[in-house]
């Protein structure tokens, strides 16, 4: 077995989240967006990482990095992502590829003999903060990549497709991105908790058993310009009115499922033509919707095209509603859950089991291969905020429970 | 008397009108603001104009073109705007100082001897569609200029100042700009009327009796940004979510003041982070409010801050209200409403009085000389919009009688 120094091995992965942090389009937060120049200087870095650790570096066609130990047909697939939100924290991320990389370390340099081989994988396209799709990179390697994704825009009308072009790679490379189902032999990812549970419990780890679904709208409200002096209220085919109704009706359907641990959220919203003294004639908006269980999600996102329709329909206005990202929830394997619950005990730790509310890039992974995903205490249950933090201690009692774990996998 | 052709003024006039709106930021819609490249081009081609038609040409330090007939000190006002919101229609603006500018010809080239000169004003700044505040032309010319408005700044962050400064002005010549009150003998603009009173009605023309009194708020809500899919509903300060519900109380409260013949309108809403998949920490939005009576605005005003107030502390939010621009109802002079009736009725139309639901220069004029406005029917009631229309037989009549208002007054 491996000795272990989880203060050690904490203490690098900060050192290297740190310097992975540094590389932002904007000088004062953290963005770093899919196929953006921060996205190649990042891919760089982890780059070096992976030869360093003495795996054999390689990048598919979507910008997935893979670091390779071991020649078996048989892959244990180790990952996380390299992108960020708008204004993120650190943390999120970065810590299960950098994790990847410091638990494949001592055995890519003890040349070990494993019945299997490792591939530490860093996606580039977990959050979708650049284009209105997420998770692309892990389809891609799930082999279950939507070529209907490749024309959809970013906010500066560029597309998927053409952002690719310009990184270097070519669509036509993508199907070759795929693990065959039968060389996938389990997926696990380490990352931050992004919620209060495990601090509510006083625990450093915890052991994900699924990961919500996830529904995704962007709706689209139309009604008439107006001068927002003489158009009397009553005659007012007014879009944002109508957005506005149709977010607090969200509100209260997300609301009323409470048992089901359902979040929604409108994130974005934009409003034409966007003057003080004009009645808007268009708005759009996107909804995201999550929760434990794929049914009453369904039911939650029929109940608001309903609202949707009736709202619209009073107002004189019209919509569109188009679900751009739909993911089931995604059970995490009772085995590995188990294998990762017993390494965290050997390290003298209570394994909390706990669902996650946020998505991650294993639930497409787990359409490929047995997944699984190892959380990491973070404070106050804050992420997708610079004031996101994990401590080192945990950080490597993570590492080294990933160590255990790649010791116990067959 | 001046003979009078309207339908070949009409037609000068609608020849003049395209000519402007082919002068726009944008190829295929009209956007012509403050102080932009756009501003300058048409001014210059306005100050032709008004050579051409016999008229002194100078400019002051907010960019107003004045177009001077006559060496009296006691002048007859008559202007309008150049600017113009986004996507807009080609009347609204332009119209009041081609009208004015073809009404003061035929006494400039007659070199007729007024008690009287006349001063043809060409306003930039009417619509506010650049900057938060509105008329600051009319306000330097009407002595009321505030210049704490030279450090607000537009939506890529330059200031009123340094856009002035950027078009070749200073800010010090601002004073010198001001009328004198005993040497602005009257104010009169035509206009079209942007409602649906004069087509109701079947008649082209109509004397206002009054300009609705307007505030603007700029309303920024404060929350905490947060993940989307693992902050409980329960737990969030969604800054948004406060801003749709502040924007459907302000339309309740609007539409209870329906005699009062208010109106209220969120035109423009941003919300940060504005990712998807984060909870908003802050949604900043205009509210713009006209009522017929300045208690009754005032009022309501202040019930939409006590339900700000009830709403962001109910969610955990809080919120700061700024009024960036207020202007009272502005009665139009009796005795100039009798001569721009008087003048219609001389060409065989029934002139109807009416209010203006829309703010105009005129109200801050007002507050320099008595002031006048002469309503010009327009199709539909539409305005701040494309398909804007007054008709060639319309505006031709509405010069006439802007010509023979200028023959009556004294």
């Amino acid at each position: 077995m491996t000795s272990l120094d989880p203060e050690a091995l904490g203490a690098r992965a900060y050192a290297m989240i740190s310097e992975l942090a540094a590389i932002s389009a904007e000088p004062n937060r953290l963005v770093r967006l899919f196929l953006t120049p921060e996205h190649r200087r990042a891919a760089d870095v982890v780059a070096r990482w992976m030869h360093e650790a003495g795996l054999a570096v390689s990048e598919d066609a979507l910008g997935t990095l893979r670091g390779r130990f071991g020649m078996s047909r048989r892959r244990l697939l180790i990952g996380s992502h390299l992108d960020s939100v708008i204004d993120a924290g650190k943390y999120d991320g970065p810590l299960g590829v950098i994790a990847g990389i410091l638990a494949a370390e001592p055995f890519a340099r003890a040349k070990a003999k494993l019945p299997f081989g490792i591939d530490v994988l860093a996606f580039g396209d977990e959050e979708g903060s650049r284009f209105p799709a997420t998770m692309a990179s892990s389809s891609a390697c799930a082999g279950v990549f939507d070529q209907s994704t490749l024309s959809l825009a970013d906010a500066t009308g560029v597309t998927l497709a053409s952002a690719l072009r310009a990184y270097g790679k070519s669509p036509h490379d993508i199907a070759a991105a795929a693990y065959r189902p039968q060389d996938a032999a389990a997926y696990v990812e380490v990352h931050i908790e992004q919620g209060p549970v495990l601090e509510s419990k006083g625990e450093p780890l915890g052991v994900v058993t699924g990961i919500v679904g996830q529904t995704r709208l962007l709706v689209t409200v139309n009604g008439e310009a107006g001068h927002a002096g003489t158009v009397p209220m009553h005659l007012r085919r007014d879009a944002y009115a109508g957005a506005a109704e149709m977010a607090l009706a969200l509100e209260k359907i997300v609301r009323a499922h409470r048992d089901d641990a359902m979040v929604g959220t409108v994130g974005r919203i934009e409003v034409k033509p966007g003057a003080v003294n004009i009645i808007p004639s268009q708005a759009v908006f996107t909804v995201d919707l999550r929760s434990l269980t794929d049914r009453t999600r369904k039911f939650a996102a029929e109940r608001f095209e309903d609202e949707a329709r009736r709202i619209t329909t009073q107002r004189g206005l019209t919509y569109t509603v188009e679900t751009f990202h739909e993911i089931a929830t995604a059970e995490c394997a009772p085995v590995l859950q188990d294998l990762l619950a017993q390494s965290i005990s050997e390290l003298g730790h209570n394994p909390i089991r706990l669902p996650s509310g946020a998505g991650h890039d294993a639930q497409v992974m787990a359409g490929l291969c047995p997944s699984a995903m190892l959380f990491v205490r973070c404070r106050g249950g804050i992420s997708h905020n610079p004031a996101e933090f994990a401590s080192v201690s945990d950080m490597g009692l993570a590492i080294a429970a990933l160590i255990r774990f790649i010791e116990r996998f067959q």
